[in-house]
């Protein structure tokens, strides 16, 4: 776009950009996984950033996961998310963003919705910090029966 | 992407590609508008679409609306899609896609959960057409306090 970042976004305009790397998942129900990762926020000169996010399995190379949403900058710190996936469930968020000397980190709670043929995800919550160049994030994840736990963690380069 | 059409898309990979066209806006609580919108499905060779607009205001030219999500094939003509909304909503909706001689026609119903910050909307339903290489849509809504009905209707035509 070529408007400027919309001032509200304060430190939530570092995020903007294509980010790429690599994550591992881990979860009781499921084998451990590995994947590539493609990120990229945009802005339309308002107070929020558009995401969306692709990745593929390192093992199989093929499509794996996707998400696709909108981080709000809502003022005093505060952030919301809202996000769906293709796996039928929908997030929506609230939590912080600080300013850090080099980047911004990022906490986020969400509740959980979904459509009749989605797996049972009740709770999700992700940790990004961003310094300089790299993102870094994890994600923890109360699904299928089981307590809020670690789910993903991935370091990403800027590269956009 | 390079993978064909999930065969278990059906009549949705119809829909596959980007779209633009114009549309108008009304509702009791607002002075109607126009506005000039631009679609995008895409795949991943899996059976849903990952899908996206954009729209700017026809009077002021200014990025007005934005949508993400996906659009689900669950079998026997049944559809599921999640949304997200950079106003702070999420959708979860259901529905059925028919195939038509030259097209599909697709009817969803939609719950709706927001964000603390986010305008009041409970409840949308969406009726998309698709004959050839026109995609017409009209979209109901309902919002603070008003009862759910007719907000949306656009024409767009293929270009890619």
């Amino acid at each position: 776009m070529d408007a400027a970042p919309h001032p509200d976004l304060g430190p939530l305009a570092r995020l903007i950009g294509t980010w790429s790397g690599e994550g591992e998942g881990h979860y009781p129900t499921i084998e451990p996984f590995r994947y590539r990762e493609r990120v990229e926020f945009t802005h339309a000169g308002k107070p929020f950033l558009a995401y969306r996010q692709t990745t593929v399995d390192l093992r199989t190379t093929l499509p794996a996961h996707a998400e696709a949403g909108y981080l709000r900058a809502v003022g005093r710190g505060r952030v919301e998310l809202v996000l769906a996936h293709p796996t039928g469930l929908v997030e929506v968020a609230e939590g912080t963003v600080e300013e850090r000397p080099d980047g911004l980190e990022l906490r986020l709670r969400s509740a959980v919705h979904r459509t009749p043929t989605a797996k049972e995800v009740t709770a999700v919550e992700r940790h990004v910090r961003v310094g300089g160049e790299v993102l870094r994030y994890d994600v923890a994840m109360a699904a299928v029966g089981q307590p809020l736990q670690h789910h993903l963690a991935a370091e990403l380069r800027r590269h956009g």
